[in-house]
């Protein structure tokens, strides 16, 4: 029996690679909803190809064309509550987020709520809401399997193991766009310069966040939540290879990894067919080629957001959400050219020293705190 | 309640080592039996500190002189009915099969007869016999753990996962110690130079296979008895900073490698303490200050004995154990000064050029052939 997926973000880069996978194992999996925003035409190839029974888009009139387009055997929704249906959909038995940002939010805490296993590739999520989500799951029996290649690499290495023995966890980065660079080159860098991510290819703002360093930094929130770690436990390690995708050093000091091409249908496929390991076409890894991975330490001075992070996961509460809507309206800022590369830092600082923390925040505090976070970066810049 | 133990080869390399990690877990571990050889002082002492009610050593005349020291409250034995007493020793519940060479089969076999588990540091069991070990073991429901780090490696990564979704393994090989020498460097070669390992600290024989690289042929056809691959799914990788212990390469192009300082206390301590993983004080990888790993193919061509193991094992039969058997004694005669480095392969190729393969050889039948190819392999140096 093949199992039913219905995955929010359908036409962002996680998406599509998702529906490769689902394409690559056609006996294996079935989409039975899907969630876009506006890339209609896309989503229309993906309804043609998956024949799902619900999809949802961003606004009524969206909807409106989807449904004239493919009759009343389709259920269209749209908007919030279209995102939550389709988290929710009642044949559905994974839900995979692939949504950008806090959006992700209120969906996954619907779809885990519903009982669904989640493939989480939204890490806004746990980030802005760790203790909820993770509570709430542990409640409904619900497993996280992690998408973010990190993260999964980690899962991997823990697979079969107790997490008891865990000693530490070290995620690599790739270092991003500006891993070589100066503060000064950073500060002239263009949008161009900090959109060529040297490794993977991904949508906009993550690669933005990669040369940041604010990727990794959600990242080690994220990780925190999924695996019950304290932050002392948690490293970062640079490796601009992109080929050891984490490591895990156990209490007897050894120490797993996982590897891979930087490809993420590999991650992708893990989680959707967790704990089978499906055969692959994709490329192998093939190390001959690679020859040579190397490791460093990250550089805090030059990439102070992901020290900026660390903070936030240990202050805990509200903070982590509040860092991370600042962060993304201050990256959807430097995407649309408003600010300098270098701003979204200075951004990210002034929003914490004016945030006054809340202890155990609940999904409306944290709602409302992202939105004043994200006023209060905005603000920041025109003022 | 602590494991009860028993130690084939108590003072060689391996068997001092599993004595450390017995001594650092006292509450998980207790010495039952021990055997060594003629090293009776290294023996004492290990006597006096771990308290075994079960020891054996070489000769009668060595047994008289340990029991002198201890008196009849230990019994002491010898020779190959002691050491196969010592395997299986009644309240042993784990035995490490340290010792090294064909002298490891016989007591190998009676301790999976006794249905023991086995900590297996002795390669040329499963070389020369793996048919016979692996379904004995089957049939008696015995695990083999392996000790190699190599090995180990593929364990742990394997551990928690489904043997089928296996692509291939790539063992790892620091290269050993001419590495990067020519066949005419290798011509000139002393034993001094031989002996010089670069990363691990291991006994003569074992270094000058790794130098010949028939260390890593002997440990592809363990890896093809252990984890039940064919030859065209077992890879070898040279990696000089011997961090990477070996990979494993799943069917969905996942890749998982086990990783950990050249300390052969952490692979001891996981096949002793298998599935738990114990707290260990011994020192932390630091990729930091390794910084950089590397991955080359072997040159078969320098290395031509790697080659011939490959080809002996996807012969099968007896040939594994004539090829190991005639390394055995080229290598005893090359640490005896009688023959130069290269004469050890040259050995091999003619000792197994006189071999007539026989399919299922039975252990008296490889124990017969393991002479005549020791008598062969002296002879070819004679003449």
């Amino acid at each position: 029996m093949a199992k039913k997926l219905s995955i929010l973000g359908s036409t962002g880069s996680i998406g599509k690679q998702t529906l490769d996978v689902v394409a690559a194992h056609p006996e294996q999996f079935q989409v039975t909803a899907l969630a876009a925003g506006s890339q209609i035409e896309v989503l229309s190839k993906q309804i043609e190809k998956f024949r799902p029974s619900l999809v949802s888009v961003a606004t009524a009139e969206l909807a409106k064309e989807v449904q004239a387009r493919f009759g009343h055997a389709l259920q269209v929704e749209y908007g919030e509550s279209g995102l939550q249906q389709v988290a929710s959909a009642a044949d559905a038995e994974l839900v995979v987020t692939a949504v950008v940002g806090t959006l992700g939010l209120r969906p996954t805490m619907a779809a885990v709520l519903a009982g669904k296993e989640i493939a989480l590739a939204n890490k806004e999520t746990l980030v802005a809401a760790g203790h909820l989500i993770t509570d709430l799951a542990r409640r409904k029996g619900v497993r996280i399997l992690p998408v973010d290649s990190e993260h999964s690499a980690i899962f991997q290495c823990i697979h079969g193991e107790s997490c008891k023995q865990v000693a530490r966890i070290l995620l690599t980065a790739s270092g991003g766009a500006f891993r070589d660079k100066t503060r000064d080159e950073m500060q002239q860098a263009s949008l161009a310069d900090a959109l060529a991510h040297p490794n993977w290819s991904m949508g906009a703002k993550i690669t933005i966040d990669s040369a940041t360093l604010m990727n990794k930094g959600l990242e080690v929130i994220e990780a925190h939540w999924l695996f019950d770690l304290p932050y002392e436990q948690i490293e970062v390690l640079i490796h601009p290879q992109s080929i050891v995708h984490s490591l895990v050093e156990f209490q007897d000091r050894s120490v797993l990894a996982q590897l891979g091409t930087p490809d993420m249908r590999i991650p992708i496929q893990y989680a959707l067919a967790y704990p089978e390991r499906l055969e692959a076409n994709w490329p192998r890894l093939d190390l001959l080629s690679v020859g040579t991975l190397t490791f460093n330490k990250p550089d805090l001075t030059r990439f102070p957001i992901l020290g900026l992070a660390f903070q936030a996961g240990k202050a805990g509460g509200s903070v982590p959400a509040v860092l991370n809507a600042a962060n993304e309206m201050a990256v959807s800022l430097f995407l649309d050219g408003k600010i300098g590369f270098l701003d979204i830092e200075r951004t990210l600082v002034s929003v914490l020293e004016q945030h006054a923390p809340v202890s155990h925040p609940s999904l409306d505090e944290i709602l409302a705190l992202d939105q004043w976070a994200r006023e209060t970066a905005k603000r920041e810049i025109a003022g």
